[in-house]
């Protein structure tokens, strides 16, 4: 085409593309270059403004190695990763949120009311609740991916006073669905915000904290997995997640309890555990198959 | 927003950025994250595509040094660069076209009518016009920036054999807004596809080559600096020029001259040039002011 202008140049592109080998694939592109294109239209984007665009992507190299990758920073907190894992959602069941950057493969195995606290600093809590399927029969042989932040806001990743697999476990549920076990109660942080990323929450006004979660992967029979987050309801960023994690259902109570008798009796460290403790309860339904 | 969904995701992104400093940041940066939405809402893009989207810009930052930008070559290939150009052009005068990442600072001068030719490989041309503003007056006192590839297909970056300013030169008009100057016929090129952009082109089905073509910054007294490019009319990749550069005005007929007679007068090595010479004749109209 040689006679581009703003309002053909999509169409020259999907022209040009006519021979893609994948449909799909074409087509993707295709309606990426024209967002894009909508996108300067509209805003009538300015050369210095591009250069800017280009700068931070440029920039966000220097922030990405093997630990960390700036473009996945870029993408949760302009609310494409939750945008992505929405649209792949199950519409029954209980939600799936983000993955996040901190799971790991090969976690260890943690027995049905095992103890992931162990002592360390933060506050106690014990979680305990059942996976069940649509019908409410439970979910047998299901494998729960547990990992979470420390009550120092780190993850194992981040802390380099603590083995790897710190608050990573692989928990097999009962019989009867259910599953209990104590760890630390995670606290809310901040994403890493001294990069480009950063630079663009400054720029929009927005801080980097994430509310406290325990995250989840729900490996069910039968299902596929289900990658998920917790909540506690008293969180103050529940309403201004970086990264647009935070689905209704996945928002839980946190309760104080002083009665030891009222804690799960198939705790390894129920005598150990210092009173009162956060308990929360996780009642997962999954999504019909 | 603890009860996002994939219609109110946008509005989320534009409510936590209320605080923004820039109004006009806050207004690009929402706008953004909503086409990327809609991007995502429109194909309901998974997570392997979606993975392989930050795959490509990970990879790139190994495509991207001092001397390359695979970011810059991605919005190139994706016709961003191009419509940035076209939404900022003037809508009066010779049209302005993409900068390209050959362009150099404090290239020598080069006297009108000088030699850029020098007697290397490639075919002869000698470029001839002026510089007018909108009314027809000379545009006296205007530098042109110069640059092209040589007859090998290389730009003097690409090209160890030659020094740094090889094709590379800033010319001023006479005082009548004319100027010539002789060098070799730029020949189409590919822009470089051993990179993710590459990976893109392929899988577009599209080809890595641009048509022949004359880098001109056109720097005239009173006016904003001019960046433009001039193409051959008998390339065979007019109309498919990889980074959508092209525009009709700046398509040029090259003549073949057999008498020396013909060229202009002035030029430095006119009794050396072998016959027959491509000729060029490129005449710029300013935007009106």
């Amino acid at each position: 085409m040689r006679n581009l202008t703003p309002a053909s140049i999509t169409d020259a592109f999907a022209e040009y593309a006519k021979n893609a080998p994948s449909a799909r694939t074409r087509s993707l592109l295709v309606s990426l270059a024209g967002h894009l294109h909508g996108f300067v239209r509209d805003n009538q984007v300015t050369q210095a403004e591009w250069n800017a665009a280009i700068d931070a992507l440029t920039k966000a190299k220097d922030f990405t190695d093997d630990k960390r990758n700036e473009y996945i920073l870029f993408s949760d907190l302009l609310g494409v990763s939750s945008l992505v894992d929405m649209v792949n959602a199950a519409t029954t069941g209980t939600p799936s949120s983000v993955l996040g950057p901190f799971h790991i493969e090969g976690a260890p195995e943690l027995a049905n009311g095992g103890d992931l606290w162990r002592g360390q600093v933060g506050e106690p809590l014990v979680v305990s609740g059942s996976v069940k399927d649509d019908k409410g029969a439970p979910a047998k042989g299901t494998v729960l991916a547990l990992w979470q932040n420390g009550g120092n806001g780190l993850y194992s990743q981040q802390d380099k006073t603590v083995s790897a697999t710190n608050y990573h476990a692989r928990l097999t549920v009962a019989d009867d669905g259910s599953f209990a076990f104590s760890t630390v109660r995670p606290v809310s942080y901040t994403v890493p915000d001294d990069g480009p990323a950063g630079d663009m929450l400054r720029a929009l006004g927005r801080e980097a904290w994430r509310p406290a979660h325990l995250h989840m992967i729900v490996h069910a029979p039968g299902h596929k997995p289900v990658i998920t987050e917790f909540f506690p309801e008293d969180d103050k960023y529940l309403d201004r997640d970086a990264v647009f994690g935070v689905r209704g259902p996945l928002v839980l109570p946190f309760h104080k309890v002083s009665d030891r008798a009222a804690l799960p009796k198939n705790l390894a460290v129920l005598d150990k555990l210092p009173l009162p403790v956060w308990t929360a309860r996780i009642d997962f339904t999954l999504p019909t198959a």
